[in-house]
């Protein structure tokens, strides 16, 4: 199986954290590509409020629920929750998320005066925690460089960005990178195994910097792949 | 001063570790547009026969000279050795080096049968801790990401990739922007400060991931800058 031939045609994707930009943009687009959405967040009200707000903007039905039933009725479950949290909520959600793939889009950063930083993180990654709290799902990180501002614009018809793909298990990254391309512009690239996941996440720092010195939303392409 | 109206004119290009393949392509390319390059290797002996046959091999002349001799006659000195050992040199050129636009290019990386992967770097990076090592330097990190195999190729007329350019001095990243940019192909992009230069680095054990998996060379572009 290669990821051209993966067909992901009646595969619910959840989105949890899908309250804020970056889990919104994506199930947004995720949504106008044809997949069943459901929005995951803390509460079953605010799941549910946001899907009727991006269902309405997008003229396209998108379910919400609170994390856990987002988790239940994913085929594959997106993690865009703050840092701050990630790895409580995930081991909450341990039960739930077994048997699926987990897309870890986290990026453990910092601010302060002088722009964006990676925060140290004891096991090397947001994707490595969710790997060691997850034994019975199929880990993989993705989504880590893409801007929210690009993703939420109706606009933006096509996002000019690679998304980075990492994991240890090969069907799960294939599927992966055929749900990044599903999005207009966007192309799903093997970026490596869960043990250099930190890079990528700490990545978008430099975006970020990128961002300010050119007034741009920085995304990143591979060359000669 | 913006990066486009830099004159590099008349600077002469330091190449520590100028043996190696990175090393040799990137004073290739510099040689070829137009600056002078000295190349620097552990002995006089090595330096000298390496620019000799670099000379050769691309019909201009490229100096060489031991790394103390080569770090007196740049003008920007970029260190291209390996990360073992990286720090003793760097201390011991330290009074050489003063003053000096010094650009890091090491990428401290582990290999074993799953691949590359990131080291643990005490200081944070390879260009923290040239920073460190180098109070009277300016320390910028740069051309972490550039495939030697492409720099070396004599077929290849053009790079397509960014460098991306870290550090905190304005001026100094200004300027190795524009020794990036005069390589066909490639662009300098600012990467952000030197405390964002550790995932710059890692990042190529990711491209050589994706190196293997679609037998390329792979490279970054910043889209939207």
């Amino acid at each position: 199986m290669s990821e051209s031939t993966i067909d992901l045609t009646g595969l619910t994707i959840a989105v949890l954290g899908g309250t804020g930009p970056q889990g919104r943009g994506l199930a947004r687009r995720f949504a106008q590509a044809g997949l069943n959405v459901v929005l995951g967040s803390r509460t079953t009200e605010k799941g549910e409020a946001a899907a009727k707000e991006l269902s309405e903007a997008i003229g396209k039905s998108v379910a919400g629920a609170d994390n856990a039933g987002a988790s239940e009725q994913g085929d594959i479950v997106l993690v865009v929750v703050p840092w701050d949290g990630h790895g409580e909520l995930l081991k909450s959600l341990a039960p739930q998320l077994a048997g699926k793939i987990v897309v870890d889009c986290v990026n453990p950063l910092g601010f302060d005066k002088q722009g964006a930083y990676a925060l140290h993180v004891e096991e090397g990654s947001a994707t490595q925690q969710a790997f060691g709290l997850l034994p019975e799902s199929r880990v993989v990180g993705a989504f880590h460089n893409v801007s929210a501002v690009l993703l939420e614009d109706p606009e933006v018809t096509s996002i000019e960005t690679d998304v980075l793909v990492l994991g240890d298990d090969r069907e799960a990254t294939d599927t992966v990178q055929a749900l990044a391309s599903a999005i207009p512009g966007v192309r799903g690239v093997y970026g490596g195994r869960v043990r250099n996941a930190h890079q990528v996440e700490a990545l978008t720092a430099n975006l970020i910097s990128a961002n300010r010195r050119y007034k741009a939303h920085a995304g990143i392409r591979i060359t000669d792949v």
